[in-house]
């Protein structure tokens, strides 16, 4: 069913990704991070890889490599096509460069037809979407839209080398960041192929989804304040027991959550009991909550019943309850024509189409503040990602290139 | 409505209770632990209020120290009165003092009327009932039953002293350990007056209560294994969340314990979840269950009911669960013609009466290997034990004095 073509160009993609995982900081465990020489050394190769597809290439001035294939007029609005280059520590080879790699797939094929298009296709390998070495994501994407905040420089990194430093040592100028940002009529939209980094896909028994937005989250540190005892003297009904509180909260979180759909999670990930002895009754639970999904309106509303039901079920045990929420990210949706465009793509060559929403952030969340924005996911194997396990079939990247292409083709060849 | 008699004796011991507070290896907290220079001490302030009361007094090859208040005939058997000397670290000054104190003004009393009865009555001060030193329990009551295990003279505290060592440097001959074993035909019964250690009493409004039993105890570490994930990308229906599994179980654990009644209490005090990130569905959760009831039976058909429930929830959500028991001990009933003794002394004085359980251990546990025991529990404030908070009011501890003179005389005028 999948063309030659395709095929070849997704082992192509397999070898490319196999290629750019040996540039790594460590032998044994794939980590390049923003502005290491591995950076850069990445940076030419897929700079080659550009050219070779018959695009005119350049790194900007905070280190993302970027690529153009002019369009039938020159200087047209372009198609932008992008993921990140950089990785977390130990990671996998697929997340970020998937998306890179089969854009250069996309335009090697326009290339080799020798097709031009209405609009130019630009392509962008971000430098920093993880934030590994500095603890700041996303500033590659936030280059292009100009949003740099001032402080950012002078982040410092493990060993105490600010971003402005480190610049300098890469033979980049913090004075010209400002110039990597690109016009808003520079591009009519961006485009960004990603692996799905969860189960999604896999369980639907399809190589391809439609990303319908990316998630927003809240981030709390919550905590029950009972009153601790002796467990072998205090009778089960005089107990102000802060665990069993805070369990029967997690329980409502997540039945209330489930009940909720509409893809929200929620997430008790870590919890603290005090004083944490097997014979004393728990008098202090600290636990956080991580809840996201695809609409903040939604997602708010769910946030706000579930502390009610804190607050509720702490009043009923006599017992105290408290929230402090640490972190907030709208959440992002994806631009609806795009969606579309996609899914009828993958429609084409799949037979079916998944809309789904991502768990995890992209560079598409900086994008999205001044373009239309649109995700394809490609299934991994077991939703593993951060992790040497990260695994794509190559006959997914195949039908990936495919629908990729596809959508890029008609959304470029509209004026 | 007390006596004055009564509440001088109660004044007494309280007073006596803040002397022996003053012997403490830390000035600002109350330490007191097995052949310890301050063990020795206490036991001779203890020893000249025993003469004081009357009594004959030895200190045991152990190092409990020993009354004797000679019956009508000399060499009868006789009532043992009892509670300990040691004391936890940052200890409270009533815990098994207040056993030792009051059971010296009982004789008191009798010598002050130059009463003699048809039993004699002994009075002993136990040198370790604790284990704070040595992390063994029950040191002096296992003197007394004869039960001492051959390697526990080389058990070390945390300076390597063995407990052989600490013996001879106290003038103590460790050969001479079985000599502090009594016969059977001794006593008729051993009785301990001691502070509830929990909240039942006050909660009651009641100074007095007899123990039905000293609780049976069983503790387990407990184990849910599910699978880790991405908090953001793993759907609610996909995930196999081991601490949403482990508060279902939580919450069982309550309920049921709850209504099954009969004095039994279950308490998870301990949880660890790993992987433990805000951002990380939990993959494992170990926690303890600590379970404990006045009677055997029961007290095992709950626990195995617990486990089975465990079972069930890991079943139903695609989890693992195990359990593994690392510590038991067996209900220690209290002698029935004992506690209808001490509920009619208590009705007396008090009114009325309330059975209860002891959901900690006391030294009857041991002797009641040998003889048969009974336990008069006093109120203390909010429950609080082994902490500097521990407290007493005088005017319990002279209708405690009442009631527990009153059952001794009843029962040692018996032959």
């Amino acid at each position: 069913m999948i063309r030659p073509a395709r095929l070849e160009a997704a082992a192509r993609v397999m070898a490319r990704a196999d290629e750019l995982a040996a540039i790594s900081e460590t032998p044994d465990a794939l980590t390049r991070v923003y502005l290491s020489a591995q950076h850069l050394q990445a940076n030419q190769r897929v700079a080659e890889w550009m050219r070779q597809a018959g695009m005119l290439v350049w790194q900007d001035s905070v280190g993302n490599i970027c690529g153009r294939y002019e369009a039938v007029q020159e200087g047209a609005p372009a198609v932008l096509l992008g993921s990140h280059l950089d990785t977390v520590r130990n990671a996998g080879r697929y997340d970020g460069m998937l998306g890179v790699l089969t854009a250069i797939e996309v335009v090697h094929s326009l290339h080799q037809q020798d097709v031009r298009l209405a609009q130019a296709i630009e392509i962008v390998g971000f430098c920093d979407e993880e934030g590994t070495r500095f603890g700041i994501t996303l500033l590659g994407s936030r280059g292009l839209t100009g949003s740099w905040p001032a402080h950012w420089l002078s982040q410092t990194d493990a060993e105490g080398i600010s971003v402005a430093q480190a610049m300098v040592n890469a033979g980049l100028d913090p004075q010209r960041i400002p110039q990597a940002a690109r016009d808003a009529a520079a591009f009519s939209s961006y485009l960004e192929l990603h692996i799905e980094q969860g189960p999604c896909l896999e369980q639907a028994g399809l190589a391809l989804g439609v990303v319908e937005a990316i998630n927003g989250a809240r981030r709390l540190n919550c905590r029950f304040t009972g009153e601790a005892g002796h467990a072998g003297t205090v009778p089960m009904s005089h107990r102000k027991d802060a665990l069993a509180a805070a369990a029967e909260w997690m329980i409502a979180v997540e039945s209330t959550t489930q009940q909720q759909g509409g893809n929200l999670v929620a997430t008790v990930g870590n919890m603290r009991v005090l004083p944490g002895a097997v014979n004393v009754i728990p008098g202090e639970v600290s636990l956080s909550l991580d809840i996201r999904g695809p609409q903040d309106v939604p997602l708010d509303a769910l946030l706000n019943e579930l502390l009610a039901m804190a607050q509720a079920i702490a009043a009923r045990r006599h017992l105290q309850f408290s929230a402090e929420e640490f972190y907030r990210i709208a959440a992002t949706p994806c631009n609806q024509k795009l969606q579309t465009l996609l899914a009828d793509a993958v429609q084409v060559v799949q037979g079916e189409t998944l809309s789904l929403p991502s768990g995890a952030g992209h560079d598409a969340i900086a994008m999205a503040e001044r373009w239309p924005v649109g995700m394809l996911f490609v299934r991994c194997k077991g939703g593993i990602s951060h992790h040497p396990a990260e695994s794509v079939q190559v006959e997914d990247v195949a039908l990936a290139i495919d629908a990729f292409g596809r959508a890029v083709s008609v959304l470029a060849a509209a004026e």
